[in-house]
């Protein structure tokens, strides 16, 4: 069966890597809708590629500049109707978000209304609203399929097996780019030494979560909500070389893993593809070139940002989403050599400590917190 | 629902253990019928303690003496026909066939026709008569569960999964009591340098068999017949850990791995209550303790058995037969000191060289090659 997929973000890394996908099997892949930020001269070129029904980027002059270059019958669309408008097209029956932040929740909830499957790439989405998420795939009997290349791996992991007899998860981490740095180090790091992140070929903003860790802390709560495991049978575990891309214990001590050569084409195409197989021809994991396999405690004194998501995570309600705001907004600015390595945590604390919990949000009070929590973190920042 | 379980073997490494399963899960699991070689002292405990419906002993003089010290109801019987009543008894729904060597045959067969599921851990069964077993296990609906680690590994691995899609299956191998040995220093050991084996609890003649990867070369023509995957697609891969028990590549690239501490008790268990998982109370694997985990390839020339059953395998017909019987000798002599090491492979060589081979055997023409090879085998190592 083909399916008819929207990309929203598709200019992004996962976005071309998609594409990649979508490019190799014609037969079975068709694209319907595609959207960007403001990288047009990339959109354009995947127009004339994929000759897309309707295509969205972020403001009117984008869409007006974009229209008047493409010869396709494409629509073109813009903001945040635009991405919805992708995201709820007739034609798609897959969707998947790999836009960047909590801008990829309203764009999910409405394609789920919708009745479309998900290939979740934007982690935002789970972190800030898991429950109303989940709830809504749950009610509308729409599959939420995991891309990223770890909560792939624990779904692969879980084929054939009762959720029920999951004793743990262990959710793997390369450590991020400053794995091997002292605090010391740390403080003085700016974002380009982040930049040359080891092993995945990955977004700006991603490759700070993993300097910090909190992309592995988001990717915990992500599990939480994608395989309903409370956050005591999730575990992180270091391991540098990114081969094994996590991995599921059982409750007869038996424990399935899930390796690949660090590629993040093969999660997607599983992703599309879902529930068989197809072939392809990434470079494919030779165990004996690699010779060895690694795997550490990951050290919550140098990486807090880790501990303050579990502990977010526990607590629920409107916090998750308060980590997720304070962070994106310390994040932008650590890019723009504005703040400094250790203010992405210190901002983070200092909201999570400021903010007033609301238990069991509705979408409105979660986006309220992410509003709260924005405006929190740039009014610290200006002081710091 | 209760397994009501018979053993072949009880006495051995994979019975006891197989053992300590049953006694831990009562209400799960219930023995029927136990067999022992000569130890009837362990058989007569195992008697007071599961109260079989039936043992079989090898001789008559041993049945009767066991007979004489039991108080239970428990039905004695002895030889091949006693194995085989074991394995067919009519309460019996399950079958573990533990016993060593080739006399294994039989009574899985029997057990097939009485359309009893195989809890299988003969290997020479399927190494001999694989493509025999197989279609007769298919024919009456039977299950064939591995309990192998390796075999239950791969099996593990494709719970929710395609064979179709199999692109390769890594079986690993610890590399056996002499991995780190040269050739010239093979030549002077003896079989209690083997018996102190790292990783595994095993039997005398497996663990001999493991010094000389025959076991390796073994288990890979078992995979070829319990998953029906060609030789080509079966690697060995030296892992000396033993945590890694096997694993599958699929055709896109993913590969499926299944892990656990170095304990029988778990595939054994797996095996038992499939395709459901049981709580348990084995040590836990902890790969944070563990560290690292190490691949190499194997080295052929220095381990010339494995090759052997690589080429013995893809020739088919009675030459795997051959290659099973010749080695027992060879195997046994090495064990009482007899031989030398380097005989094993001499004998397995010669015997192969020597056989005339038989497509597609029935059963009697792979139990005469069996004969034969036995003959030749003994009249060559007298010679030496």
């Amino acid at each position: 069966m083909v399916k008819y997929i929207s990309i929203l973000g598709s200019t992004g890394s996962i976005g071309t890597s998609a594409l990649d996908v979508v490019a190799a099997h014609p037969e079975h892949f068709q694209i319907i809708g595609l959207t960007a930020n403001e990288n047009i001269d990339m959109l354009e070129q995947q127009i004339q590629t994929f000759q897309p029904r309707i295509v969205s980027v972020s403001t009117k002059e984008l869409a007006n500049t974009l229209r008047s270059r493409i010869s396709t019958q494409t629509k073109v669309v813009y903001g945040e109707d635009g991405l919805i408008e992708v995201a709820t097209h007739p034609n798609t029956n897959l969707v998947l978000t790999s836009v960047v932040g909590v801008a990829g929740l309203l764009p999910t909830i409405e394609a789920l209304k919708a009745k479309k499957d998900i290939a979740i790439a934007n982690k935002e989405t789970l972190v800030a609203a898991g429950h109303i998420v989940t709830e809504l795939a749950k009610k509308n009997d729409c599959r939420l399929i995991p891309v990223d290349s770890e909560h792939s791996a624990i779904f692969q992991c879980l084929n054939g097996e009762n959720n029920k007899e999951i004793e743990k998860l262990i959710v793997t981490a390369s450590g991020g780019a400053f794995r091997d740095k002292t605090r010391e180090e740390m403080k003085l790091l700016k974002a380009k030494d982040a930049l040359k992140h080891p092993n995945w070929l990955m977004g700006a903003k991603l490759t700070i979560d993993s300097a910090t860790l909190l992309n592995k802390g988001f990717e915990v709560m992500e599990a939480r909500w994608l395989f309903d495991v409370p956050y005591e049978k999730i575990d992180v575990m270091i391991h540098k070389e990114s081969i094994i891309h996590s991995l599921v214990e059982f409750v007869d001590g038996s424990i399935m893993a899930q390796l690949g050569a660090p590629d993040m084409r093969m999660p997607i195409q599983y992703a599309f593809h879902y529930p068989s197989r197809l072939a392809s021809s990434f470079k494919k994991l030779n165990l004996l070139e690699i010779g060895s396999l690694h795997f550490e405690k990951p050290n919550l004194e140098k990486f807090p940002c880790l501990h303050y998501a579990y502990e977010s995570g526990k607590i629920g309600g409107t916090t998750p989403a308060v980590l997720n705001a304070a962070n994106e907004i310390a994040n932008a600015l650590y890019l723009q050599d504005k703040i400094s390595f250790f203010d992405i945590e210190k901002t983070i604390y200092s909201a999570l400590e400021s903010h007033h919990n609301i238990a069991n949000p509705s979408l409105e009070e979660v986006l309220a917190a992410d509003q709260w929590a924005r405006q929190y973190a740039n009014q610290l920042l200006v002081k710091m």
